[in-house]
């Protein structure tokens, strides 16, 4: 097991159980999320805002429009990434106990711009991979022009820690005769039927491989 | 429709067409978020926390231990909230073209400690309301001991903006013709068995209005 140097910051402090800096337990999260929410700071003031991101091996990666002011005001300043997936609802025998179950990964540092070529055009295909694996053979890759409209910030993850919740709830023991169900309802993401744009255009592509996918909508 | 003034930190410049400042369209975005991203400056550092919300009226609502670093120091301090639902996978015929679909919300303001009892209480109890409708009358309150160890801190609506990409792929024209599929795939978080802890008690409430739950498991 590889695991990541705690912090000052880094060190869970509320429920420190719940925490983990193994390496593979944080992949694990970044892999599975869509989605992160990148902070930064602008003027003194803190902003959060949501991008797809891909890990390659101990970085993660985000991108955007050149022109974008996330990407231009998170370049080479500090930033931190937050992904997490969420997991169920916890229903408690008291208001009190009512929780999440969920799996969090923050990661501290600095953006750094990716200028070379052959390394921006890489994260743009993990991107393409990570949603639809097989399918960056399959579409039309980035063009000079394209390449040029698009930014790419990357973010070692050396200052990371990982916090999990899962299973049913912890009540009280004189809570415990409480008449009331009590117990935990997994959620997860999931996919609906596929809907496909315009005319005729091939077969759905193993997209989603986390997903089970239904089958495609007719009515087109 | 009552609208949110733009501010020049909340103007949308990507893509102006996909923002929107209506209360109504913020609200249901918010309404429907398990979980929030919230930013906030430390020693000079952007974190971002995730933590349940809920609203009331203009004001957004997150809480936890009294002794959270992080309540600590939003209280009185600029933060910024971001929620975002993901609403499906854009697979476009080109890999610059592939995008997501989503909803998303940020807000800007500043942290205030909610110390009234009264109005402590209205916000734990519309937590539980807001994951489980009608829950709060059959579970336990809270007591003092817990009411002094949470902390709830309020962000009014003020300084706030949505996002939204909703539908297929927008794809090149020259592009049109080529033989792969192309079209969306949305995603969602459904709800999945519930999962009862401890012996028999009781009847599944009426949990996650907006949620299908399929039947508990029997096997406990």
């Amino acid at each position: 097991m590889s695991t990541i140097a705690a912090t000052d910051r880094t060190q869970i402090h509320r429920i420190p159980a719940r925490g983990s800096y193994d390496r593979d337990v944080v992949h694990a999260i970044l892999d599975e999320a869509l989605v992160c929410h990148v902070g930064f700071v602008h003027q003194g003031a803190p902003f959060v805002i949501p991008t797809i991101c891909v890990r390659i091996g101990e970085r993660l990666f985000v991108h955007g429009a050149a022109a974008s002011r996330m990407l231009g005001t998170i370049s080479d300043h500090a930033l931190c990434v937050t992904v997490t997936l969420m997991d169920g609802i916890v229903l408690a025998r008291s208001a009190f106990h009512h929780s999440m179950n969920y799996r969090s990964v923050v990661i501290l540092g600095r953006g750094t711009d990716v200028t070379g070529r052959e390394e921006k055009l890489a994260v743009l295909e993990a991107l393409v991979e990570k949603i639809a694996p097989g399918r960056s053979r399959d579409v039309r890759g980035p063009n000079e022009k394209e390449l040029r409209a698009t930014r790419v910030i990357s973010l070692a993850i050396d200052e990371a820690s990982a916090k999990i919740r899962e299973g049913g709830p912890v009540d009280d023991e004189e809570d415990m005769g409480l008449d009331v169900w009590a117990g935990h309802v997994p959620v997860a993401l999931t996919a609906r039927a596929p809907i496909r744009n315009g005319a005729e255009n091939g077969r759905i592509p193993p997209v989603l491989a986390r997903f089970s996918v239904p089958p495609e909508k007719t009515n087109s």
